[in-house]
């Protein structure tokens, strides 16, 4: 086989799908984030999809925690957790999140990724005859955790509490089973019923797992998540989360009882035989959950900033899922166009919103997924929406009446 | 079923083997490592037993590095490569590793585990009808990435070329391949015949797979590996290193063609969604790399401390695994003895030595893998091999006699 020749080929079918990606080469401007330097674009440019929802990536607390990190005890770990790389700032930052999420423990890894294939693989691997029962647009992560772990799966229509209850209703009522699901789903931003997927979990006998990757930090009283908000934490056995995201830094992690993080911790390959964070990373995630706990005033703003930004979108007509997260999908349906877009808005206007495009959203569904933050300015939003305006009239794509919104 | 009591009954199994794993809780002093606070222990300890094996953890161009890093670009990076994730930061690293292992392209993971798991799975799946020849003492993380695939895997003997040979001439001629193996095998520190293996697959139409996370940094002229001492990079497909050992910070990569490279970036679930490394984790690995190409100062010291460490046990007539690298492998061969040297080496003489029992090595085998480094100073090999040589008389362990070394 030739094996370059079958690399560029199928390359080769990406590019002529549209869906072959190409990276914007970044540099984030420290205080001045949303800007930042793309050096293969045009120089100064607005970030309108990161994931560092709250901005918390510059906050003075987090960067002085990771320099006094740095200063005491240097830049790695040196080693896996139980090999010498376990360090206080790991030991601390376990704490800060158990108590987060009002957990007796957390575990934490090196990725949100990580964390859901990692636990998921373990639990779902180790617990004699488990059933997983998956939402069906559960991340990649949580999906390849099951399929890893070659436990039975049972896909449920998503967020459909009917089909839940009618799939737990055919397995046998004594089959251990486990519920895996998220909270705030990335790409749609809409947000499962988790008080009614609790209720049905405990009718069957089941475990809970929610993944809360792009709600921590960002909704409940200190940052919990959607469990924290509705007030149904106690009633999940796995929160999961990301220090990546709204905690700006880097790592996941579950919360649930000191039995099950004793037991990933004692058998999951994925978090065994890694080397830990660097401390400096946990002191920094640690610095912001402190932080977010204590302050609400950047959630506050950002919920603020995402309204004015969807009654924006509202009054030139310009589709977008409504949902009841921070995050506003704006619909292109077309790869093609949603990357002429996306170019468009980096070319000549500096704003950069990366084009999703499949097999990241349904083919069909392509979009820009925009995510404003605390520190979007109101020009930048004027900016953002005369950019948009006129990219739709170019394109000719639809718009909706503006009376129906 | 009763979870709980599921998780806690496999737990109490473990502590009944004597593999109940503790972790040592530690602070490493920057500037004065291998000295560590132990929190969970007598104070200050010495650590025997890093993977950070030239202490640029700690190195002023590695600290300066990140710290401008954080300074110009704050902490994380905010995304997923595709989704604002990239930043110049990355892509100078990855420059800067295809340079080091003369290949055109590389790139970067979130860990050493995620690109052997990536690459190997994302390999390993997509290419129709590969099969896998993967050396039989292969780490975990290429171990659950072949398993990922599915596709089919043949072990071969550790290192025995006679079986590899066998297995290769077994299969279809025409059967795409995949040899895959490391240089230095971590727990034992021997190292592969690699221009054996490469010949071997030239013969019969294999891709080659090395992994060197134990021997980047530490091997070579410019720290490119074992591959680079013996002159045999370019014969290799792909080579798979880790930034969180000799490098000291944290991450892992591969280096290629730039179309497999290319291949891996488009198709590798763990790669694409997953939040990048932080920029300052990327800047401090670049700058370990770039110290590495250009000074043998640390080699040679490492190098020399570990000769000294292997004769003062020859001296005394400890059992240890003599190996062609950097590894020392004091055999104990029982988990209860093994912690407990580890205990009282700890208690008694501040000196950190985790106990490796199964699963990380099998069963009978247990040991103290000792990591000497150009950090450790000679009063700290005083040290060493005094508490050594106490506690092999107080355990009544076997000695060689003293003759035969």
């Amino acid at each position: 086989m030739n094996y370059q020749e079958f690399f560029r080929s199928e390359l080769d079918g990406l590019r002529a799908e549209g869906n072959y990606r190409e990276f914007a080469e970044l540099e984030r401007r420290r205080g001045q984030f949303p800007q930042a330097n793309c050096y293969n674009g045009p120089g100064t440019v607005t970030v309108w999809c990161s994931n560092d929802y709250l901005g918390m990536g510059q906050h003075p607390a987090v960067l002085e925690a990771m320099h006094d990190a740095l200063d005491t005890t240097g830049a790695g770990a040196g080693g896996t957790r139980n090999i010498s790389g376990t360090t206080h700032a790991h030991v601390q930052l376990e704490a800060e999140l158990a108590d987060l999420h009002g957990k007796q423990s957390a575990l934490l890894f090196t990725s949100g990724y990580v964390s859901n294939w990692a636990a998921l693989g373990t639990l779902a691997s180790r617990i004699p005859g488990l059933v997983v029962l998956s939402d069906a647009l559960n991340h990649a992560s949580m999906i390849e955790g099951i399929r890893h772990s070659r436990a039975q799966k049972v896909i449920w229509k998503h967020n459909d509490l009917t089909d839940l209850e009618a799939k737990l209703a055919a397995l046998p009522a004594n089959a251990p089973k486990m519920i895996a699901f998220e909270s705030v789903y990335s790409m749609d931003g809409d947000i499962a019923p988790i008080k009614e997927i609790c209720d049905l979990a405990d009718k069957y006998g089941a475990m809970t797992y929610l993944d809360e990757v792009h709600a921590v930090g960002l909704y409940g009283p200190r940052g919990g998540g959607i469990a924290e908000r509705e007030g149904l934490m106690d009633r999940l056995t796995v929160i999961e989360g990301t220090l990546g995201k709204a905690f700006g830094v880097m790592g996941g992690y579950i919360a649930a009882s000191t039995e099950l993080c004793d037991f990933v911790r004692s058998f999951a390959s994925g978090f065994i035989f890694t080397t830990a964070l660097p401390p400096c990373v946990a002191a920094g995630a640690a610095a912001a959950v402190r932080h977010l706990k204590h302050s609400s005033e950047e959630r506050s703003q950002q919920q603020a900033r995402v309204a004015e930004v969807r009654a924006r979108l509202d009054a030139i007509g310009l589709p977008h899922i409504e949902n009841p997260s921070h995050i506003i999908p704006v619909m292109v349906g077309d790869p093609v166009k949603c990357k002429y877009i996306s170019d468009v808005l980096m070319r000549d206007h500096g704003i950069y919103i990366q084009p999703i495009n499949y097999p990241t959203v349904p083919k069909g569904t392509e979009r820009l997924r925009i995510t404003p933050s605390p520190v979007h300015s109101a020009e930048d939003v004027e900016r953002l929406i005369g950019a948009l305006e006129k990219l739709w009239a170019q394109c000719q794509l639809a718009r909706l009446p503006i009376a129906a919104q």
